[in-house]
């Protein structure tokens, strides 16, 4: 047996073991984005700190301006080094009444067709992915009593919250942080039986507004008709973000957006993706993006615009006739090519000032800023990693781009000059940042095991 | 000294006791639009028939499908026969942050240009105004044993909510209530030393409306850019509801709308109110009415469309890439002359059906269904009235249409055949539906004069 083999027959006899350790770390709700869970965030970075520990890295962690990064490092490895990133912070739970069992209570169920899956908050995004490379490093270090490759692990607290204070954290913590290449598992599969290597992300703007207007509540039966209604302005503003065909229209949106490659496009037209397939799953028919575009392309290489929230006035239960003093709305654009987030924010907020009436005002509040990012098509990385994702599904992946943003990755090239390989087994129906989150028994198997032999990979 | 100048005189011997009646009306918390306090609403109702037995009225507490109704009867009264009609519910009270001190907890403030204010929810909406006119009946008694008029006392819980249940009672009980006149308090005075006597209630039509897309909450990542987003489409459609001119654009709306007579636009332009006057009392300063109208026709006269309220998606702190499943607002419309209401619900539903991506779902709840009103300028109970203001305030009321809409008035016309007399003291800075709602005590006091010389007017 070759020690590859040792390894992947390690990994599956201790499976028992390694999902217990698992729903150890989802039984912590660390909800970055929501203050009320600040000390759980902080006992989530512990648990992989001590978890690191136990299979021989060092580990320590250390404090940010906001939730806390865990450093872990194999010591007395030579060979390439590698960075794994991964994040234990996970998205909120509500609407809670959706969710069937409590979120943070992990439980495995056995789907009709005899699949298996696990469920809870974050048991995909990211906790069950990161825990794929832990478990595959303990696997390793158990058969051969060390690691083909150096490894440093950077697991933060705040990627639902838009990585804020990582950056800042990257660039104090260079020289300690340099490595060959960086590994992410925060990616998904093309289905249940095609691996996937993500090699495009998008970016992302995330913008925050207000709209004030009169300084107190007033009464619809008084001044309707002639008060300036909060409501009324930005839904007419919002409403107006696009246009008949799908087309944003903030000024310059669409500057260093680039035509899908042929190639690339021609690759995607062979995978078939029908929006019956891909929207019916969630009870959709019909694609919004761009008319004359393709589904695959709208959520791949296409810029997008979602209003992610609203809220103002009476929400009750039944009538208030009331013109409230203030409205809000929480935007996000996903960003594709050469597309400027400093610049696209500005034109957001333009756009929504351009528009306002002369006795509103508009405050904002800038939640995420990051660029898309490319890996390129002849990078040794992709190729090792393409070989050992088909010998471990017997199937060659598929190179997508990914609708989500890993801001992370652009700070790592821009920061430490290397490129990163986004490898992840997440599926389309995970439910990941819905109630009732899940991953797949076999997206958590095969991903230990894929981990194991891109490892292996990558020494050679 | 005349009877009526006993009258008067009481009333103002006994004001403290009548402002320590109102404040035990007022500490009860008789929210109707929610459940949650239907205790308080049915504990209001028994305290208003206490009220009227301790001045001789018959009165009892009236079940409806929803909150009570409170009927009381002076009795063995000769002479013409008239309905009070007035509430005892009051609107929510959020933002509850927004108050200075408790909102059911009644306290006299003084101004610093020395005017004494009620305090409360319900201050002027419209416990204070209702008891104006049960404090005058009071006084008619101490003085006289008796009243000049037979009177009917109609108080209901449901007009915050409206009034939804009003009309099968009315319906139920017409022999009963059947009068000469309705009279009731629920409107403003022109200014704070002119009367003003309400003879055109703008009509309302308040519908609620819930956009449905994905059958569950989607990751922006993953189905941004394909899959329809409820609050995009929410907005869009809201957006549009009215035109750069003001202009509301459901097709046959202004089907109905009259313009307004100019011998009334000539009075209006008399009173030059202009919209810094009006609207700076709020912190605004531009009229939204349509393009070319004055500010008091925008009003007074002119139908309006306003969001009351609006809500999904995330709207907690931070951000989430969600894509919400559903999203729903509350719509309202005050209407004039002939519009119909049902047509414009009818409308305003296929505005939106006509309007929806194909793969999402629209869910209707209509709130509130009632026609504009209009009192003849040559009515005896006008004239009347109009005198009796004229002698308390030393100064003629004007005659005014109301922005606001007394649904009740219109059941009054149609299942009873009778007229309603809308005389109000409520001011433009009650706040009213606000924190810190106040009733003036001039509003108050006068108030009670006003009506205790109304009703010796109504017996000649």
């Amino acid at each position: 047996m070759s020690t590859l083999d040792a390894v992947l027959s390690r990994i599956d006899q201790d499976i028992d073991q390694s999902v217990e350790r698992l729903f150890a770390l989802l039984r912590i709700a660390s909800v970055s984005t929501d203050p009320a869970f600040k000390q759980q965030c902080r006992d989530a970075a512990e648990h992989v700190a001590a978890v690191l520990k136990s299979i021989g890295f060092t580990a320590d962690v250390r404090p940010t301006e906001g939730h806390p990064v865990v450093v872990g490092k194999s010591n007395g490895v030579s060979g390439p080094r590698v960075l794994f990133y991964g994040h234990y912070d996970v998205q909120p739970v509500d609407p809670l009444n959706l969710w069937k069992t409590p979120p943070f209570e992990p439980r495995i169920e056995t789907l009709p067709d005899g699949r298996k899956i696990i469920v809870a908050r974050g048991a995909c995004d990211d906790k069950g992915q990161a825990m794929t490379f832990i478990e595959a490093c303990r696997a390793w270090k158990a058969v051969t009593g060390s690691l083909p490759v150096d490894i440093t692990l950077l697991v933060e607290g705040e990627e639902e919250c838009g990585s804020i204070n990582l950056p800042a954290f990257v660039e104090a913590n260079k020289a300690e942080l340099k490595a060959d290449a960086a590994l992410v598992c925060d990616t998904g599969m093309w289905d249940r039986s095609t691996p996937a290597i993500t090699s495009t992300l998008r970016g992302m703007v995330y913008e925050e507004v207000k709209i004030k207007a009169a300084d107190r509540d007033l009464h619809s039966g008084i001044f309707g008709g002639a008060a300036a209604n909060p409501i009324n302005v930005l839904t007419r503003i919002l409403g107006g973000l696009r246009n008949e065909e799908g087309r944003i229209l903030l000024p310059g949106f669409y500057e260093g957006v680039h035509e899908t490659p042929s190639q690339l496009k021609a690759d995607w037209a062979a995978l078939k993706l029908t929006p019956e397939q891909f929207l019916g799953q969630v009870g959709l028919s019909l694609p919004v993006g761009e008319k004359g575009r393709e589904l695959i392309e709208m959520i791949q290489s296409r810029p997008t615009c979602d209003i992610n929230g609203i809220w103002g006035g009476y929400t009750g239960e039944g009538s208030k006739t009331v013109i409230p003093s203030e409205a809000s709305a929480k935007v996000s654009f996903r960003l594709v090519g050469d597309q400027d987030p400093k610049k696209i924010a500005a034109s957001f907020e333009k756009f929504i000032r351009d528009r306002l009436p002369a006795d509103c005002k508009a405050a904002f509040i800038h939640h995420t800023n990051s660029r898309a990012l490319e890996l390129p098509a002849d990078s040794p990385l992709l190729m090792k990693a393409r070989e050992a994702l088909l010998s471990e599904w017997g199937k060659a992946p598929v190179t997508i781009g990914s609708g989500g943003s890993v801001p992370i990755v652009g700070d790592f090239k821009r920061m430490l000059g290397i490129d990163s390989l986004l490898v992840g087994f997440g599926l389309d129906d995970d439910r990941v940042h819905s109630p009732n989150e899940k991953y797949d028994m076999s997206s958590f198997q095969h991903g230990m095991r894929s981990w194991a032999r891109i490892l292996g990979a990558l020494a050679s």
